[in-house]
């Protein structure tokens, strides 16, 4: 069945039914921290009662053939990603998820069932992360995309318990959860053809490109240590730490022996593992600065992994990256420029 | 100058700069209601402290060549109903905009300074409506397409101040605000030539459609007067009121004489009017049913201008069209399906 065949309002019905009950569940979730959903889709907007606190919203969008292909992702890792991609810069706040809406612009020729798995890859991620959809918007469009918004709250009572990316401070060290270029590596194997990698260490790379876990209990637990400037990487290392330190008004320098690399990523791209570590994109991991001492509280505090990769300096905004003689890369802009790249 | 010849990071710049001081201000105004915002756009996500209260979350989107076109939409009417078709929705909830993510869905060969100018449109509606935008997100997109969230805050203390969809009740009177048909009739002016009917007539029906005006304060009245019911009229009267019925189990009657249609789309439509005032869609008028005594404060309570059209009855959810000698007319759904009329 695809979506021509049924009535903007059938498929919206559809989809509802097939978050129904994980999604209610997720609502009185959230429930517990005093919000009482009042009405959820159906009406001409939201609507909950809210205790007072600190709020955050964000935003973010997946165009069909510029950030995802059908041909190498299923819809329920497609789910998955388009809300993950938010969830991760709410967790980069400091804060949960709570409010999601989704927009989908729809090719009449999609498949109705593909969408309904989309919802539920949208719903396995939030009894992971937290997070409930109550509303959105479908129309017709000659290109698929999906438009996620979502609000998060803040769990903390302190006056100040927010991660921005504009607090690093000369002095502070430079940590990432996770592992950085897995994202990337499992992104080239997709793109090289799925069969010829079915290995286990592919299928782990092509995950951490398909299911980025957004890293909300680390966010959160980055918050209550005393923890004040952070941003998640979606557009690479390099780049992203670019940003903190143009809005922070500082110089970092970063260690390439100290980067986590994950063994299967080394395997598979021995010459470029270095490359995708760096500039990979879209690993969704948790980037961030503090004072030793808060860094090192900071990392026993968590179960997620977390690994100093530098230290913020006076000077220049911008970064430099250090080899393991200590010699400064010569790195070309890891940035993905989303127009000048066409 | 067009989208390929920026940076993403530029044209986020130049947009932001646009609608800095106008921003601001409303950012200001909506901190009266007791919200401080702590950060706006540039970080993961927007930020900011609210008091408890009820909200309200909405989000609709704008395809080129499906919701609008170019070729007769000049940029700053494009921003203005992009961002007025949320803000209606908010209205309709008998509450007041708060924040809004803007994301643009970009065509490299786009022009920067109508981007600009889609920005000022949208400022210039939240002059008179309020709302502020804090945040959004930019892709490139093979079409060009718009998607607004917004979040909407109750003025009202009481336990129940929202106007919802689900609460007309057999014996309520339905009235609507405004003018019906006029956008539709707009419509058919700017598809047929805009020269071809350049006077002062055709240009206020053009800009019904183009321009239209959310009734946010009419719908606090509403609300703070006791009416319960009210849903916004964006599909076209019948089909709104049919969705109406729907979800309060109701029967809707109608009657054609009563229908507010302005002098001026009888005149450039004396054939069509009824049609177009019936079916026509786009109008933004909030459409909404109460008691005979709730509905007699409620109009005198405010400046807008309300009209009963008609009365809930029990029976069967549906809507019947009475004309002048109450004879049932044969009305066609007047739903635009979305998908099924390709």
């Amino acid at each position: 069945m695809l979506v021509r065949d049924l009535g903007e309002f059938e498929l919206i019905d559809r989809l509802a039914a097939v978050i129904a009950t994980a999604n209610e569940r997720r609502i009185a979730q959230i429930g517990e921290r005093g919000f009482r959903m009042l009405r959820a889709i159906g009406d001409d907007a939201a609507a909950w009662h809210a205790p007072s606190g600190t709020r955050v919203l964000t935003t973010d969008t997946m165009v069909e053939r510029v950030h995802f292909d059908l041909r190498y992702t299923n819809w329920r890792d497609l789910g998955w990603k388009c809300l993950a991609t938010n969830i991760s810069d709410i967790a980069a706040m400091g804060c949960v998820p709570t409010w999601a809406t989704v927009t989908l612009g729809l090719r009449p020729d999609l498949s109705v069932i593909g969408l309904e798995e989309l919802y539920k890859g949208m719903m396995e991620l939030t009894a992971e992360c937290g997070g409930a959809i109550v509303g959105g918007d479908i129309v017709k469009s000659p290109v698929f995309f999906i438009s996620v918004a979502l609000e998060g709250a803040a769990t903390s009572g302190s006056s100040n318990p927010l991660l921005l990316r504009d607090d690093a401070t000369p002095g502070d060290l430079i940590a990432v959860t996770g592992h950085l270029g897995s994202s990337g590596g499992g992104l080239r194997l997709l793109l090289s053809g799925a069969d010829a990698h079915a290995d286990t260490a592919a299928a782990h790379l092509k995950r951490a490109h398909n299911r980025p876990m957004p890293r909300v209990q680390a966010g959160v637990s980055l918050a209550r240590q005393g923890v004040r400037c952070a941003m998640d990487i979606s557009d690479g290392l390099v780049d992203d730490l670019g940003k903190l330190c143009r809005a922070s008004g500082v110089h970092a320098q970063i260690h390439t022996p100290s980067l986590p690399v994950d063994a299967r990523l080394k395997a598979a791209f021995p010459a470029d593992w270095l490359t995708l570590a760096l500039g990979g994109g879209e690993d969704y991991e948790l980037l961030f600065t503090a004072p030793p001492e808060v860094m090192h509280k900071a990392a026993q505090a968590t179960d997620t992994p977390i690994t100093v990769i530098g230290e913020i300096l006076a000077g220049e905004p911008g970064v430099t990256v250090l080899d393991a003689r200590n010699e400064p890369l010569d790195i070309a802009s890891g940035g993905w420029d989303h127009f000048r790249d066409d």
